[in-house]
């Protein structure tokens, strides 16, 4: 079993941006966590992170037949890009949306997210927890697909 | 550790109500899953439902000074309980939202959580394990606030 | 054939409560009237009040196989409450949505109604009258569909 | 007794338009199940069918000083209509709105009524018990009048 | 100099539709009215009135280098009808707006006016005056504009 | 009979304000042909205009007992005085609202007038023809009141 | 003189809910200060609270004949609820809104009261003293209308 | 394979309404080219037109088993009826919507059509190109179909 | 103590506007009372009332180091006034926003107040006893703060 | 002639992405279709595809003095992009916006498009046939142009 | 060259209204500021403030013909004052539009601004400099325009 | 002091993209005023363009640390970008935001600014001065904050 993890915008300024909303951890320490989190699984994960919403589309594009589930937290692009919607359903591999957040009690603007609809479900306001709680999720999910 | 899991209107359908959405499990096996994992992880939890919005209002209240945190499926006052909000905040104990489908794939009038700017964060669609994953989040959460 | 009427908030302050809107005939005028009329047409009825949304929400669910369909007049809850609109989805009996007034000519928020969408139709501003032909339509309905 | 019922729109179409959602019947078959219920009613009923909106308003114009009541199903310009809105307010002749499908579970702009706030209540979703419990409300209330 | 004065739907049923509104003289009498007022002017009008849309578009057209100005009293298609709107926009006939209420005393659909952006003015709220000072008002353009 | 005649905000800029708009003829000029106009006519008028809001209002205030009528051109406030909309309901003299340019046909804020609901009519779009228009208008009212 | 002084949802914990911005008083306080009130004015009250709107509802209908005035804080059931509202238009007993909080000063939901327009009138944002300048106000209009 | 072009209100005008929009062609033109191309591709085509909404909907009625295929231009209709979208619905007949002006650059009412919808596809902005590219795609979506 | 009492627009023709709506009773009636109650209190007030939005906005200037607190009815203004908003704000001293009426049971324009986000607190629809409340409410607050 | 063919975000899909939406051809037949139709046609044509915003922007940049025309499908950034917008505005090289599918029957957001007013017309809702039609459209306008 | 600085309501209070947003400096320090500013420019300036609507649109009036330009800070009548927008629009003076806070980090109702469409640019954000800023733009643009 | 100085999307076509708006001037010109410019002033700046949102947000990343100041121009992306919202609070580094024209006289949709409120303040409007002043504005707000 392979889980793709996208990060979008902004999200390799972890440690660096706002940090008393996103903590002080940076994106290599989520890395570890996860890494030795789908070791003890016994899974693969790859971990991706662009800046770039077309970057993201390709990087879901070629997903298709290599992985069997993705997390994604698209970061400002959750909120504004149809073409990584788009891009879900066209490989349509089972997809959990996660956010470090709450994006409810934030600007009006991060409470719309494209994605949501097209997800399996959404994990949003825990942290490097919320990447933790989507990967059990879909791993579980994709068992009972199975 | 005390964790108070709350289920809101209709909640007491589950396995009758719309089984394609929620399911053909029952309250009592949603129950039983968590009391297991509950005792396996050494923590107390209560399982409460009801239909009617101010005893669930009430049930917060009494939380006060007994349980650590709050687990909360309000079902449909989820989107039009202004009350059950303000009980959150009045108790003010660390509280996780869920839901087993995901809302923001169903109604338009089911998008829109009064719950979610006064919880911690959100878990949608992932059925029981909404509820699996939701105390895990939980539990960390106040771990981490020791 | 068993059929159950539904009363939702102050629908017992008829006769009391603007008159001029609402006559001056009371439940228990409007009672008799539906079973007289229920009884020369050879079916059950059961009629039920109630002024809490959740309340009705529980009647709803405990109508499941024991009633064949289902009249209602939320009150003020028609305007409010997704609660009951989703009792009616999981029990899934047949229902016929009534009010005595004609609601759409009266306060905007009164021309909202989350409970049309899952009833089979709805009968507006005809008084009693009202729920006697939302009576005649529902058994009519049943029967077209034994 | 006399009684105007009004179609609008592609209701001659009945039995061909949309029959998942219109049934099988036509147009014909509802002219011969109304006079036949209006006969052992012992009142007089007009069918009148009629794609153009002037002239619903026309044949409305006409019905005063002839007609005790209307039942009107507008199809279409039920919810763009002004001036058969208009047309009801000058005769001032009393009008129940009758529709033969549950429009507030159809598209958004099937949910706006012009004609209902002028009327004096409205029935739909019955099929062609529509129409005729139409028929019995507006007998019953024009009895009432008297 | 010839004007071409419209009327729209219901405005044929003056002196009965709601007189506490519109005033109990008919059609008949404003003909009269402008007749003789045109009359001691020195200019030819026509009186023309329809209750279909279509036909008001239709008598425009024909207006085409036959008529100098338009006065245009379209009722309820003021509202909703875009085609009449671009038929005043293709004959390109200098074009006064009347009304007998004060629409902007009435309900909110009646604000909306889509005929006002192409005509030169409008006049509302005089009852008959309405048509005698839009008479005036177009003329005295007309003068100006040779 | 006495008619105050009220210029709002920049009326004073008539020939100068943007003049393929309004023209080049100034508050002057529109005071002698209405001095001349009501002067045939055998009645009073005052002219009166001022940019200020609240002088506006009181020039209302002292109309009472004095004015038998009031043409108001308020101007910007037209779109945004309320205190004005106040003061012609508190007077209760008689109004009619004229606008020199077509209203309809600029900006969308110059759509909304709180003025035109406490009005008798509204005239706009004919220049100087607004005034006279609404003069005679006025006038006729007057007659017809008594 | 008999007045019903109704407390809403949340209102209980008045000393616990959110004390920065309802004080650190209990509802008992409150209690002890508007009876040595009332006593003092030679009048009767009763103090209600709920946290069920439908308890509120019911309280509401029992007030009938038998108090002459109601003092209303529904808490967040001001926001939502159109059951109340019809409770106090059905029983027409003279009711004055109150709020410990300016309910202008918070979130946008709270800005929307159903109550306000069936009440005499709206105190809100001075703590306690929104109940106490509303009990002298209520009587103050209660004497007034007898 | 026969094919019905609609054309609805003021399209008569063609060559004579805003010619610096629509060009100076008739619709006689239209018809010309129309009917050489058809001519040359080897199928029936019929030319219809009508200002009146009502009689659009009827000849949309009568393509049934005559038409294989309907290209439309319903004009100012697109935006206001529901009727024809209706009819268009009813008769189930592949149907495409053309437009010779670019509607998205103009008004805004113009940019809703109630037909796109429920026809297979809308070509817009190419004069008369854009029927004969309907025409071409109608006849390759039929040819498909088969 | 002293306190400065604003009245807004209109607030002058008070016993002249409306009477059904605000009494027959003039300002300086309201005035005497006032008067009155403040000297009974032992405090300071002063009455100010103007129709120009500007001087009012310089009377709240003109109380700091002078007034200890402001009672304001700022009429018409309250809806539309920024400006008195900010100056409220500029000067910082405690403010009672008062209306003579209910302000939530007339014309929707008249539910937004710029004021209340900035005042203490509102009270409205207790004719003159609203501002004796306001008075009772200020000082009280006034007090607390010392 | 020379003719460029843009693809926006995840048109590569095509074949891939919900095929019963888009069919199971590929962007490389499409491309070989078009060829061989430009080849006949005597004009020459690149095909474009990228998946970023910013890429398309350049491409068109590059496209002048070098194309006479542009056919683009923007896929979702139609929905979301000014910059694609802006661009074809800055190099006004006339534009033909295509969509293989109807995107007035989809979800409401793909109902919006940037692109729509800059570009000549626009052709949606017939597969690889939009852009035949659009390549032919634009070639007939290039050549009415010259 | 001759330079009209307005700072329209609330202005005066620089100094004292909210210091930590506007800092602690007075309009005589910026009248200082920008004397010395303009005088090293060789230009004249006049400084002007007024909290009356009204008299900021006598005093835009009477720089015709005297100012070359127009630095304007119009406070709270920037987001609600036409009469300020056709007073700049009338005399046709180069108008820059500054604020000394950034206004889109605020309330809502100050990102609306009636002023900035009739302007040549805005400048927001930076204190007294915005002013300095605005005097440097203006006077660019007016060298420009000779 | 080092200044970043960010041009977005299309702005690389200055002096081809529609010249009557932005000038004949090209971004070297641009360049070469500004490098000019600061160089006067004993400041390093670097010019930056980028059509691509995610290669804006990473150059804003690298920013940090390196920049004390940025000024932005982000060309379409001020109205569609929450990305480079979010990276200017990353890496929370004073931001000037510029605009050649005065986006608040076009078309709505760039009326919407992301980047404003996380700004310091904007400048629109005054061709390659908007980044000049732009620039003194920041250095003087960078020397103060020292």
């Amino acid at each position: 079993m392979k889980i793709l993890i996208i990060n979008g915008a902004n999200m390799n300024m972890l440690g660096v941006r706002e940090p008393e909303k996103y903590g002080y951890l940076t994106m290599k320490d989520l890395e570890k966590e996860l890494y030795s989190m789908s070791f003890s699984m016994g899974i693969d994960i790859e971990m991706y992170q662009s800046n770039l919403e077309g970057e993201i589309v390709e990087k879901i594009h070629k997903a298709l037949n290599i992985f069997d589930g993705i997390i994604i937290n698209a970061g400002a692009y959750t909120h504004t890009s149809i073409a990584i919607r788009d891009a879900i359903e066209a490989v349509n591999i089972p997809t959990v949306e996660v956010h470090m957040t709450n994006i409810f009690a934030r600007e009006d603007f991060r409470k719309i997210s494209f994605i949501s609809p097209v997800a399996i479900g959404q994990i949003a306001g825990f942290g490097f927890d919320s990447y933790k709680l989507g990967l059990q999720a879909l791993i579980n999910y994709l068992k009972k697909s199975d």
